[in-house]
């Protein structure tokens, strides 16, 4: 009998992260003479498809839902997150950087999470651990997801094993860390062409808390003024989704990648426990965060503390 | 600023792995320069004390409530399971080999899980990792764990590693897997001396299940006919239990290590889930299961899927 197909896929709205470490732990895994698949739950942004095309590597498909498959996480373990008919799905394996989140599985599986910058470091130390070669355009792809989620190597997320692991994979690739860092920094920036419901969607995750949901958008950005222009139209997208949605709040994150700082939009109720948690003021729908850069690291914990 | 001490706690109603873990894991951070304290949250059972007699090891302390502590799950990763208190508690790390559980953090932390016979094997593998010596007397806690956890290799969740580790901690214990096995299983068998109650409760795990809790004991002797010529005082002491902490049913394995087969009590409702899961059938409160050994690996899986 042959093996079932099994998945890898990231979490929705994926990221350069999400979409590479599941490309590069899929190629991991068939080197492993096992029959794994990448694959993904939702477009390809911008900054990932330079990347695709950098390293000339194909998009994994799209999977509109994945009740009954066999499925290997990357890059998120809660459900809020997952693609559709994950619930559904069997879970065989979860490979992630971030909190300990609500995916249960029936039986006992591989899990393997850590506390550093990106799913693509944790997949090359697996490479190491199995003794796997990478090849170069995986290494170009794990990079990338790297320097993404690190914004260069300068994210409070970042670790000693990110710097190291960055330096290797920039010696496969045959590229320069800071050089190449700064091209994939341009195509994050790309905001021009983007409606204000967009940068609020762009990137956005949803979070359980105190028996709501919580949407939190993160622009990252060199021209943040290219988004705080638009108040008043990006306000009025975040009324209208968080509406849609039955949102507690909703908070937009447009963090400066180089003044390492945050500006946020903020609508919805419990308003005093968000300034609590972030040690902030909102005023006329907007709050100043400086030094957060991290949406994961400096943003949900405190949030969650303080909504429970 | 020193750094606050770190326990590291196996679950409640503590087996030999869960307590031998701890006090290897506890050792390994110790080497790393770690200030990490192994602890317990119950009492040491007969085949516990044995071990810990045998290689002159101190019991872990007793944590009564772990409330504002900093913990290191070893072998379980679910509330159900945890010591008093854990829900606020800081779980900064978990090491174990059963099914992904309910346990959330508010931030990244490691969390290694492996789908393999002990928690011992998984410590043996992070002491390799980190190329970390094992001291003999270490070394004979973790064969314990993994010897008494996979029933002297013999139980369906052994994994080739268990296989390849018992040999090589039991090289560094000098001792023979096969006859140091045996004398474990020993002490495992005393039931002589124990009430019915002590019978249900001495190896007992709580489960959620729809909505409610489903309670599981087992007994694994070498003479099963000690706990089944007592079968109405065992079922009393069932009842008793049940009533006492409202579950949906209430189950006791008695596995024959020799044979490889269980008998099981049960009392409750939702027999015919019970018996379609593990396709059987009650009589009289009992039932047979031909080939079963694992609760986590043969019983809890199909409940939790017929139960949903």
């Amino acid at each position: 009998m042959t093996q079932e197909t099994r998945y890898v896929v990231g979490h929705q709205q994926p990221d350069t992260d999400a979409i590479c470490s599941s490309i590069a732990y899929a190629h991991l895994k068939q080197e492993q003479g096992e029959n794994v698949l990448p694959a993904r739950c939702g477009e390809i942004n911008p900054e990932t498809r330079f990347v695709l095309d950098r390293f000339e590597v194909d998009d994994p498909d799209l999977l509109e839902d994945v009740t009954g498959k066999q499925i290997i996480l990357v890059d998120h373990n809660e459900y809020s997150q997952t693609a559709p008919g994950m619930r559904n799905a069997e879970v065989v394996e979860i490979i992630d950087h971030h909190r300990v989140g609500d995916v249960e599985t029936g039986t006992p599986i591989h899990c393997r999470i850590e506390p550093i910058g990106s799913t693509s470091t944790l997949v090359t130390k697996l490479y190491r651990e199995h003794g796997v070669d990478i090849p170069e355009h995986v290494a170009g792809l794990m990079l990338s997801g790297l320097l993404s989620d690190t914004v260069v190597l300068r994210s409070p997320t970042t670790t000693d094993e990110d710097r190291n692991i960055a330096q290797e994979l920039a010696g496969i690739t045959g590229v320069d860390v800071e050089k190449y860092g700064r091209e994939l920094l341009q195509q994050k920036s790309k905001l021009g062409e983007k409606t204000p419901r967009e940068m609020v969607t762009g990137d956005f995750k949803e979070f359980e808390m105190d028996g709501g949901t919580v949407g939190i958008g993160q622009v990252e950005t060199v021209t943040p003024e290219q988004v705080l222009e638009q108040r008043h139209a990006v306000l009025d997208a975040m009324h209208e989704i968080r509406e849609e949605r039955d949102y507690i709040f909703l908070t937009l994150l447009v963090t400066d990648l180089l003044e390492e700082d945050t500006e946020a939009f903020f609508v919805g109720d419990r308003q005093n426990v968000f300034e609590q948690a972030l040690d902030t003021t909102v005023e006329d729908e907007q709050a100043s965060l400086p030094g957060v850069m991290s949406r994961k690291k400096q943003v949900v914990p405190p949030l969650e503390e303080a909504m429970k």
